[in-house]
């Protein structure tokens, strides 16, 4: 376990982060910048993901992860099963894409009952994990931050993630620990060591205060209050050894042009992952 | 255990809920309203406490709480002096006021050290311990929600909230139960049993979808997505039976008239609390 700087090699530039970019951008500039990841999002990928993946890899670049799918409770039998057939175009695409994981965000909860969604969560996984298999991809269950337990996600601990993971397969189902989301809980360190291999991604970005919302509250790596390397250490003591995704939603790093933006985040990467 | 609406004597006016008022014109629009108890906030009594407590009773109601203490965590020994030296204060306050309960809330922490934090606040409940119980002022633990980590509180689950009361005295310290910050827990109906009579207040509000935001976010009960009527029955069945606070922070409801911003709290309370 080094408690030195992560390698540069393993930084991932998750497309968020550069938000007004095309993703020929981002990658032409990760590519000048010497990135070696990209974290995708499925709206952002533009025309299909097979063309979107071969420009990745002609910029010298893999895919981390491709970011989203999962949304999995619904108020009727029949929206629930158009949300896993979602699922199923999502795992085709991040397999056309080049990517071996697909995020999974989990809610919100129609009509109240968090309950019944976490249930419908569970189902969710359950009705996509042999496909997810057959198709090489692996699902990340990513707990979001409890403030989008609302409109976003019922899977709002690292302990529901485990609890989640720990029914299915190994192999083919894990959690994602995004620093933004866990680092308030008393049980993450705890929680991480548990998750030990089941960790298929970190990401990393800073809670700032004050706090300029709930979506666009993140700033840079080092801007904020999250003991960001002591949570590295601790996903690496875990047996997480992969690429490190920075996700940034913050509107004066997406007005920044895009070779200084990647130049914050990377000299932010190594001084404060 | 009733699941019928809980009886108007139990309703509590928290003053942030009209927070454009005085506390006179509150505690008077109370008076013509039928609501029998004030919850009150320091920054918002002018004058002595004593005569701010007679005001109130001279209105016909009751003090059902004051918030707020704590704010253990500091830099320096010297602030974390002064920062106990204000909750002694608070204790004063509160008993002039006529009221038998402070309400605690505990951060942010200093220097991104949330467990160094954490045992500050428990800390600082042990310092002010005894010179609360002389004063007949039970303390009450108020876990904020997890997106107030960051500015406000490191005490962000039900959970801790229950293993810090439990190190004390259960005639002098509980815990407040506020649906706004623990709706989201997946562990907040065992956490409330395990409460039973540590419980000392009960607050209520919703959460809105979308949020206005962080702190401004509130609305009254039955505007959102928080499951209100289960956790108060989850309360009383844990034993719970003293006032009921709405407290609401939400732009709209501070510009209404105030008669007509009660009414609305009241109806809201029959309805869905």
């Amino acid at each position: 376990m080094s408690s030195g700087p992560p390698d540069l090699s393993r930084l991932s530039l998750n497309q968020i982060s550069t938000n007004n970019c095309t993703l020929e951008q981002a990658a032409e500039a990760c590519s000048r910048q010497g990135i070696c990841w990209l974290g995708a999002w499925r709206h952002k990928i533009q025309g299909s993901p097979a063309k979107a993946g071969q420009l990745i890899r002609d910029a010298g670049l893999r895919v981390s992860s491709l970011c989203r799918g999962g949304m999995f409770p619904a108020a009727s039998a029949g929206e629930r099963r158009q949300r896993i057939e979602d699922n199923f175009r999502a795992i085709d695409q991040a397999a056309a894409l080049g990517t071996d994981l697909l995020v999974l965000v989990n809610g919100p909860a129609p009509d109240r009952d968090l309950d019944g969604a976490r249930i419908m969560v569970k189902e969710g996984i359950a009705a996509i994990q042999s496909y997810a298999r057959r198709c090489k991809v692996r699902l990340g269950i990513e707990p979001l931050h409890p403030m989008f337990a609302g409109d976003r996600s019922v899977i709002v601990t690292l302990e529901q993630a485990n609890d989640l993971a720990e029914a299915f397969d190994p192999e083919c189902v894990g959690v994602i620990v995004d620093v933004y989301h866990v680092w308030w809980d008393p049980h993450v360190y705890e929680e991480i060591r548990r998750c030990g291999k089941r960790i298929l991604g970190f990401h990393v970005s800073d809670w700032l205060v004050p706090s300029p919302g709930m979506l666009m509250g993140r700033g840079l790596m080092g801007q904020g209050v999250i003991e960001i390397h002591r949570l590295r250490r601790a996903v690496e003591a875990a047996g997480f050894d992969g690429p490190i995704e920075v996700e940034v939603f913050n509107e004066q790093l997406w007005q920044t042009p895009v070779d200084d933006a990647i130049r914050q985040i990377k000299d932010a990467y190594l001084q404060f992952v």
